[in-house]
């Protein structure tokens, strides 16, 4: 796949653009556009602007309302319920995540519940967000079904992202962002685009056969990582940011690829912790140079690979990459430049 | 090994007296007792009552002071700081939950960081405590090293505990209590000792690589679940378990069983959510139930072993053992007997 290099500073007002001709108001497309293009420059281009095709495809099936009037209610001051009113999924995220911050900033501990929304791009844009202004965050959502339970044969989980983010003061946050399954069902789909085996453990074929073949694979199901420990936390995942915030859970979520026109009704979770409460900004600074020096002093297996931390690569990547463009896919920004000028996704 | 079979009506006070002749203060005794025996009733019995004489056994090196005053603070609403003063874990876990469910009555969600703590037991009776008040909670602590950093050699993380549990009202809360690595030590040392090999994604040896050979496994370090998902994962619960509370963390925590005259500072994480402010109790129970049944729905990969929900098997177990009495292993009976009689642990 041919790929091109475009600065942040064009891809953002870009992004922008496609989801204002989709129907969004400007500070919804602003919103998503920012998680989105966060998403490349963290180098997940999997959940990049490459999704905005993908959600914008469902707006004149009616499946997505690029206007939804998304509401937010406070049961207690530190928790919020965020009706998402089935709008674009990181609008409805970014809601979430302010509700959340909001209630950590006067109580040291916010949390938002997030209902009726959709696929809300990487976890790791909202975690970074967070960090940036000194959060930690504990996040999550459900997701289309893919994955069967343990000792189960047929798809009732979704691969439930959770993901966790810590700050660091000197900007070296620690951020984890990871999907239950062993591996993406977007990376299954690369695969099966491009005709190439996956590897035997990624996935079973639609009888609960391990499969290599990748378009076998995306009849079945996905295998959970760490089986029984990773089927257990999808459906932990699931009970938080689906069944606990009124959204879809299990099978009642809608597939955003078989019924588009549907709408799916998915649940996020938002966790975020004050870190300003816990000490001084040069305490935590610190703290977090011991632990990163910790970790980096560890021998490698591999003397070539040393050893990292969570989402290190990513963050290593987005500083890369705002001084020297964004690489997405040639196909992608060519549809997004479409998308821009007023085509239909 | 020879069990026992004993009431929780009488395992109770005995373990209550035990840890009150090892020097603990009366309510401290009963909310350690109660925290471990629950263990004992979900079937846990690494983690129970068999305990109690390690944790009393530090206590005469200094390695853990019984009379520790527990202090909390709150520079939050609805954020608390404890400090144990290396008291006994599960009074400092106690102390934890406490805190959090205090912060989340008034706020919806509350979150307690414990710093200066030992080894709390199992997760599951604190979530399973919450759940029977209503409360939702994601419960974290960090170990004594054990885990080599993903593509590292070397121990820098311990199997880092995480548990999650929701409640229901009709009593079939569901929790999670996981460990990060994919078996536990003591299990690779039992087959090294019948020289029997371990599956490949155990352990490694002592130079990083994958091993099925447990005396070199015991060499190595342990593999944690999933990969770098899992060790992703451990990072991430040392972070808000040890570093955001104030604790040690990575190889900062001292080993008990190496160095049981020190300190091991060991930190926990309690969030604990208000599901009350969330819907009325019919609305959770049909949505609790509703959940259940897709997944106990879902076709068994071997008819005789149905799909569970996680931590479904203990809570039936402990239903059992509440009405025909708690199996413990004799000589772990024997020893409890022996230290309410007031001898040295």
């Amino acid at each position: 796949m041919t790929d091109s290099t475009i600065p942040e500073s064009t891809l953002l007002p870009l992004a922008t653009q496609a989801l204002l001709k989709g129907g969004l108001r400007e500070p919804d497309a602003e919103a998503a556009a920012r998680i989105l293009v966060l998403g490349d420059l963290f180098g997940l281009r999997t959940h990049g602007i490459s999704r905005i095709p993908q959600y914008l495809s469902r707006v004149p099936l009616g499946g997505i309302n690029p206007k939804a009037d998304i509401t937010v209610t406070t049961p207690a001051p530190a928790l919020a319920l965020v009706d998402a009113a089935n709008g674009i999924g990181p609008v409805a995220g970014m809601a979430g995540l302010d509700a959340a911050l909001e209630g950590a900033r006067h109580a040291g501990i916010g949390a938002a519940l997030v209902r009726g929304s959709n696929h809300f791009g990487p976890i790791m844009p909202y975690a970074y967000i967070a960090a940036e202004q000194g959060f930690a965050t504990i996040i999550a959502s459900n997701a289309t079904t893919t994955i069967a339970p343990w000792g189960g044969r047929g798809t009732r989980l979704g691969n439930n992202p959770i993901g966790l983010g810590v700050p660091d003061p000197a900007g070296n946050h620690v951020i984890l962002d990871m999907a239950l399954s062993v591996a993406a069902r977007a990376k299954i789909r690369q695969h099966a685009a491009r005709n190439e085996p996956i590897p035997p453990d990624w996935a079973t074929d639609a009888e609960g056969r391990p499969t290599t073949d990748a378009a076998a694979a995306l009849k079945g199901f996905l295998q959970p990582v760490g089986g029984h420990k990773g089927y257990g936390l999808a459906v932990l995942v699931d009970l938080f940011a689906g069944l606990l915030s009124g959204a879809a859970y299990l099978t009642h979520v809608k597939a955003w690829d078989k019924q588009p026109e549907i709408a799916q009704d998915l649940g996020h979770l938002f966790i975020a912790l004050d870190c300003a409460k816990l000490g001084t900004p040069d305490w935590l600074r610190d703290r977090m140079a011991d632990f990163s020096a910790i970790i980096h002093a560890t021998p490698p297996a591999d003397p070539a690979r040393p050893v990292l931390l969570p989402g290190e690569r990513e963050m290593a990547l987005l500083r890369q990459q705002r001084e020297h463009g964004i690489r997405v896919a040639a196909a992608d920004l060519a549809k997004l430049h479409q998308l821009a000028q007023g085509e239909t996704p």
